[in-house]
């Protein structure tokens, strides 16, 4: 049973302003709970699910504080449009950028906008083994229950942290710090890394200006002319900026 | 000046069951409609714009035929949240599937189901200089005004046709099928090709039976382990589709 007051706090953390407050976040669906329960730390602080999810996982969750509930609640505390079983409130990743940078590869993503594009870089970074993203304080919400969902689990591998992303850039010594650029050194040709930072930059706008001149090398994802450009053309002027990614971090890993 | 039943004519287009039944459909704003007017057969029928847009325009648009709107019209046959200056009326590729395929890259997809990657694969597409995409019937309808603006003008420069997938690949003869698949030749270690058909699968089943039986090469887009995997998590699951389809033309041409 939930009182009313409960339902209130959960609906409360699908806003921003009380996810921050809180602390918190909602991760939704067996998939993504499950996923989170089987980490050593999974941050998960309380979990809500019908009977049967509970009966199935009575193993993984006992040390847990674990409320049975009705579909009509879930109804009530779910952000999906498809309640799935379960809804579990996890503590965000601490705050704490000064994570070891050397012998890995780190993300850094300088305020990437779209919250489709958050949930897909992170899916792409788990992919690859990346294991931890620095985000610009104005890039989307991690906890933003659609970022959440879209990473399909992912979000419980890959550790994300908000920072002031120049500042942080110009901390790290002896490092490498790779960027996406309209011009660069083709990716297809560049040498395989096995540390370094690799920036992504605003789907519109690029890399802003105090990132890049931090940045030790550009690299740059060719375009291909048409064989037959009858029309004089050009192409596309842009490619998303979760592909770029994923295209960088195939040629660079 | 529009009269009511042409508002309503352009409205009904932004449902594919009108959209088809006229073959038409909407793209709208300057930088879509300025792509499709350099093309040498825009397939223009019909163009509303504000009177500024118009003057601009002149010289671009004197074949046309060109109504000029007010605000208030553009608003009312606008898809857009945040309507741009000008809608044309367009009409859809052709069915015609017998384009040829030799000496060029061709891409297939089979049951893409998401409008958004569908825009996001056309753009990618015309990044890397390829003009031709086949999809089957099932995929998401291109011609959906989200998918139009989400591929930022490309859809001028990409030519989409839709047919039976597996039929249409039966019939094409000494070119290769290359698939990516979760089992398959390293798409890092695979030489560049010139031509070929390049098949992308739905986004949660991947490639279907039919379609798999006439692949001639299986391509993975391999996963990294973390280096320092403590959790014994493995990776995500898979790779968006877009994403997917960057990486493997990145590496193919």
């Amino acid at each position: 049973m939930l009182v009313k007051s409960k339902v209130k706090y959960i609906q409360s953390l699908g806003q921003k302003k009380f996810r921050q407050q809180e602390g918190l976040f909602i991760a939704e669906g067996p998939k993504l709970v499950n996923d989170l329960l089987t980490l050593k730390n999974s941050g998960i602080t309380e979990i809500f699910a019908l009977k049967e999810w509970i009966e199935v996982n009575k193993l993984l969750i006992s040390s847990y504080k674990v409320v049975a509930i009705s579909s009509i609640e879930l109804e009530k505390i779910s952000q999906l449009t498809t309640p799935n079983q379960v809804v579990a409130l996890v503590k965000q990743f601490s705050g704490n950028e000064h994570f070891d940078i050397h012998n890995k590869i780190t993300l850094a993503l300088d305020n990437i906008q779209d919250p489709g594009n958050m949930g897909t870089i992170i899916r792409i970074a788990d992919w690859f083994g990346v294991e931890q993203i620095v985000c610009n304080i104005q890039s989307a919400d991690i906890y933003n229950p659609k970022v959440i969902q879209s990473t399909m689990g992912s979000i419980a591998r890959v550790k994300v942290v908000y920072t002031d992303l120049a500042e942080w850039l110009s901390k790290q010594k002896n490092i490498s710090i790779y960027a996406a650029m309209l011009d660069g050194e083709n990716v297809t040709s560049i040498n395989k890394i096995k540390h370094g930072i690799v920036v992504i930059g605003n789907e519109s706008k690029g890399i802003s200006e105090d990132v890049l001149k931090l940045v030790t090398k550009k690299i740059t994802i060719p375009q291909k002319a048409r064989l037959n450009d009858s029309y004089g053309l050009g192409n596309a002027e842009s490619l998303n900026a979760a592909v770029a990614t994923g295209i960088i971090l195939s040629h660079l890993l």
